[in-house]
């Protein structure tokens, strides 16, 4: 590599836009060179615009960096987006219109036709579709799935490709950091559970289809899968467990499934890309794991833990998935969405654009 | 009514054993008469043998009351169980063989073949079993089911007899109250979900078969329903939440559904006893209800809360059940279980059998 | 009493606004007649406007009551403001001038030399200030302190009375709840001690000095008292638990002043107000309590819990007060100066009034 | 250094024995030899002795490692002991006598006059206590104090050091990891505060003047300070806050000693201990900061963080200090005093103690 990425952030002071700068800080391909938010906090220092919540000081060189007014022109490659979704619409597209490829957390795109939705060890091969993207000027738009999408999904593709799945019932039990900052009040979740998260049931019966489906011809063919979705919000603070029951095509013991959890290999299982946890699933025999707290950080918050696989009286197999929602259900998650066109040749430095033009 | 029922309660020191105590205070029908717990305790005051843990004071006139050890001879019409799993099998044996008819919320004798295991707006006739009881001197045993059992049974009740019930997926979300005391270690659950409670599955699959089956020939025919439960304890205090889906067998759409659970009348609607809530169910439009904190307690924790009923993608209808797992799922329900008993003149003063003998 | 007092409530749809609603439930004195808010909630039902987050329902006969704007003329013949600080100093001036007793939580006229800080087992006859006030028309505001305070003079005042304080030392562990709704973002929260709440402190030092001064020629001569503190946000959902050092000025050893507490007649104690606790004080030997969630309670909220009285090392005595802080502290500290007020002849008809004037 | 020292545990499967385990993970100066428990334990490989709670899963080379019951033969340079109280009193006592170095954890030897009672940056030349240490054949106690002192006491080393302290007031905020494992039962803590630690405040009021005592002639006089202490349990998981209020005996504003604070150098400032944190103190002007959950990690737990440091109006200066009551507090502690002690030449090989011998 010639030279770090450099890396512009939008929503930089919220609290996705704050996870990406703790996770990209000391990233050995990106280096952040720009902090866009609204024209609120332009012109702050970061240390002044953003309420820093993280437990890690925020990364000194970024503390006295101006914030700029997120639009065109900011100096980065390219850029993540932590957007609010209320804004990401307009502003993502400006952006990919400037010509800057748009890494994003935010909802907006995640279901238009050419635009992927990632989970590189998913399904990497939906990259191609940026190439479908009518932006100009080498800007496009790469999605990351809804954060409790990518436990569920991503423990689904080896049932997938092993033994097929017709249909999937899960319960999940989310952490408050999955409704971003300030979120929840604390007097609606302190020794409480609400079983109700607005829109989340949809995206979790509608996202894994997409995720899951086949690219034909430039188009994601949605997989035929069907899954009923039940989303509760728990006193939790990071990690989303879900509780899963799958009907198989193919039917197989909890022991057979459970081994195709351990032994899978994901398509990127090569590529030795940084954000990449050593183990892509962590399987538990001791029935009292994975635990919310105990697990979600396994693999600095990238791996997938797994438990309790055994035989569904009314499916085929239950288990279940543990995902931590910030980073691999969001900005680890994009972050390694950009690895993963690092290293398919998608992302290039802007000079190199600049040249193709 | 002559004179109250002289109560004894078994295990009187320990959490469902001071929740009796709680609940019995001031009851209209039943008075204790005899505190009953192990030999380490027997001899001292209650109140410094239990270590009282209600946020109400121990009842005045049993603050100071010697608790006895729990065995045959100890003054009183009958007995509530609060005992713990380990010591019930023999003791509640020793107690009915001795004549006592044993209102139990251990799990021993659930699944006895002419025990009734009994939630009196499910099954109330299920108390003709005791008849066919062979302890003999008038003593019989009646016990309640699992906590989590009771909520979702008693839901399942109208849905079984409006449009029968083949397929049930339950994931729970139980509060730590469930686990006694001491129970949980904070270490294990602050912040924290666990997904395991050792033996919860099971009881949840078999219990609903044997009190939605019917009774033919003196014996329960186990309902033919399969049920599938996934049980997680969640830090919250009180309060078991549900998240259930089904396959009704005659087809039914989510309002209708709805309205069966609002419209329904139980069994046992114009007995008026003390403990019945003056609504069965509670059926919550926000979707943001029922809560564990907010809504446990509704009906002084006899009312089953029901909420987010709707169309499920896999089975047919999904819908949320609250119950208050230490009220409705332990004491409270054993209490009412007496109450019905007493209605259907099967618990009988000592005097009476003792004439009767 | 010919008949109830019509009350309107300023700030109805507010945290503060609903505990007030909850309060006055069911009270034999009060009826509430007008439910006021910003002109945003006005002319919606009280049921829609309010985000209300109570267990128990909002009363039958209010849920469909309209919301009416915040402004003189509406139906009562006084008002409790539960008002934001940031409106209530120009919306309670405006109802005094309009001749509406205001009968505020809000803490903006708190330190307003003619306007009386009150707890009513404190300081009843600072009631005397009102005629004082120059609002016209039978208008008057009376304030209550603080919710930390609340509980700390409520606990000092035996001891000022039997033998004087010079200096206190207070460690305060707050709820929640003593920050409104939405209020304390859980992300702040959950497993957090927050070492700081902002004006808290100053509060917690001033406050005191008035409430304890004495009436002199129609004003307060501040009591001569240091007070130093330091307040804590905690994870719990009700009750401020306070760690409390004095300096007596006349010495005494910890079981006197535990006597001290426990014999108290408090300067209402005959009054039989309707909001007044069987025991202004609960006073604890088990070193164990009082404990905020098992106590905050007692008393339907409004008793003071003390425990751990013992020997300082530093001042002269340590001990622990514990105080509900929405309930005590707030709308039924409120409710209850009410209460004073109208044994006091101080609170009229609104048709008195007319003839008066 | 020719090779890394063998370490022992005792009580190793405690939940002080895990974090010593955690912790010692690859120390560059110590490597774990042997894991010693109660007779109960050996036998069986530490992963079915221990019931293994950290995050982390069990470090490779030692989950297999048979446990040893803890007595004097087993292999090892000196021993950390994780002990519980009741029974490290004759266990550690044996080891010493068997020429073993004992660091301690318990609170048993910590007041004997020969044993330090140790905190590397406090009072490191009371380590030359050993050597009056009776028990022959090289061993020796050396003890970290209770976890709440650790952080009191730490603070107060440079305010004594430049200005002198007379009197300490301090509330403790104290984590539920401080009470071992199961410890406090989640029904007692769970949205709770518990204003009492059995012997606790004891422990603040004595420990402090050892700490600050001088060495004279080989024993310590006691440093003549006053501690008041209160201390309370909350529901946090690790991290004891700490508010405090000291009089100085050469005055000084809260700037000034807030300087002190950040400016202080440590008498073992330059030794390069493995478990040194970065910054001993870490001071916050942000009102809001330190908090537990966000900042006891700090310095891999064994920074001390400081906070608002402001005028107190009874004694004079008050602050803030927040301690990783399991790290710095401690085994960490225990591990930072071994590194300590091997600096200073205290700790030796075995097989140079025999050659000694």
């Amino acid at each position: 590599m010639e030279r770090k990425y450099k890396v512009g952030i939008l929503g930089a002071t919220g609290a996705v836009g704050q996870k990406f700068v703790e996770i990209l800080d000391g990233h050995p391909w990106f280096e952040v060179t720009a902090l866009a938010a609204s024209e609120r906090s332009a012109g702050k220092s970061y240390r002044e615009a953003a309420n820093w919540v993280g437990s890690k000081p925020i990364p000194a060189h970024l503390a006295d960096k101006v914030v700029q007014e997120a639009k065109p022109g900011i100096d980065c490659d390219f850029v993540f987006s932590g957007l609010d979704a209320s804004v990401a619409g307009d502003l993502e597209r400006d952006f990919a219109q400037a010509g800057y490829p748009v890494i994003s957390n935010a909802r907006n795109y995640r279901m238009e036709e050419n635009v992927p939705l990632l989970i590189p060890e998913v399904n990497p091969d939906h990259t191609a579709l940026v190439e479908h993207q009518q932006w100009g000027n080498g800007g496009f738009i790469v999605t990351n799935p809804n954060c409790s999408t990518v436990g569920l999904v991503t423990a689904l593709r080896p049932l997938v490709d092993t033994f097929g799945v017709e249909l999937v019932q899960v319960t999940t039990m989310q952490a408050i950091s999955g409704a971003g900052y300030p979120g929840v009040p604390s007097l609606d979740i302190l020794g409480n559970v609400i079983p109700y998260i607005g829109g989340e049931e949809e995206k979790m019966a509608l996202e894994p289809r997409k995720l899951l489906g086949t690219l034909q011809n430039g188009r994601v063919q949605f997989a035929d899968i069907t899954v009923s979705a039940q989303c509760n919000r728990v006193p939790v603070l990071d990690g989303h467990l879900e509780c899963v029951s799958v009907r198989l095509k193919q039917k197989a013991d909890a022991e057979t499934v459970r081994r195709t959890f351990e032994e899978w290999q994901s398509p990127i299982a090569g590529y030795d890309l940084p954000s990449s946890p050593e183990r892509l699933f962590q399987v538990f025999d001791d029935p009292r794991y994975p635990q919310t707290r105990r697990h979600a950080g396994l693999g600095r918050g990238m791996t997938v833990s797994i438990g309790r696989v055994r035989p569904c009286e009314v499916l085929d197999v239950k288990f279940v998935v543990l995902v931590h929602n910030t980073v691999r259900g969001a900005a680890g998650g994009a972050v390694l969405n950009a690895e993963l066109l690092v290293k398919q040749g998608l992302l290039k430095y802007r000079e190199e654009l600049a040249a193709v033009a």
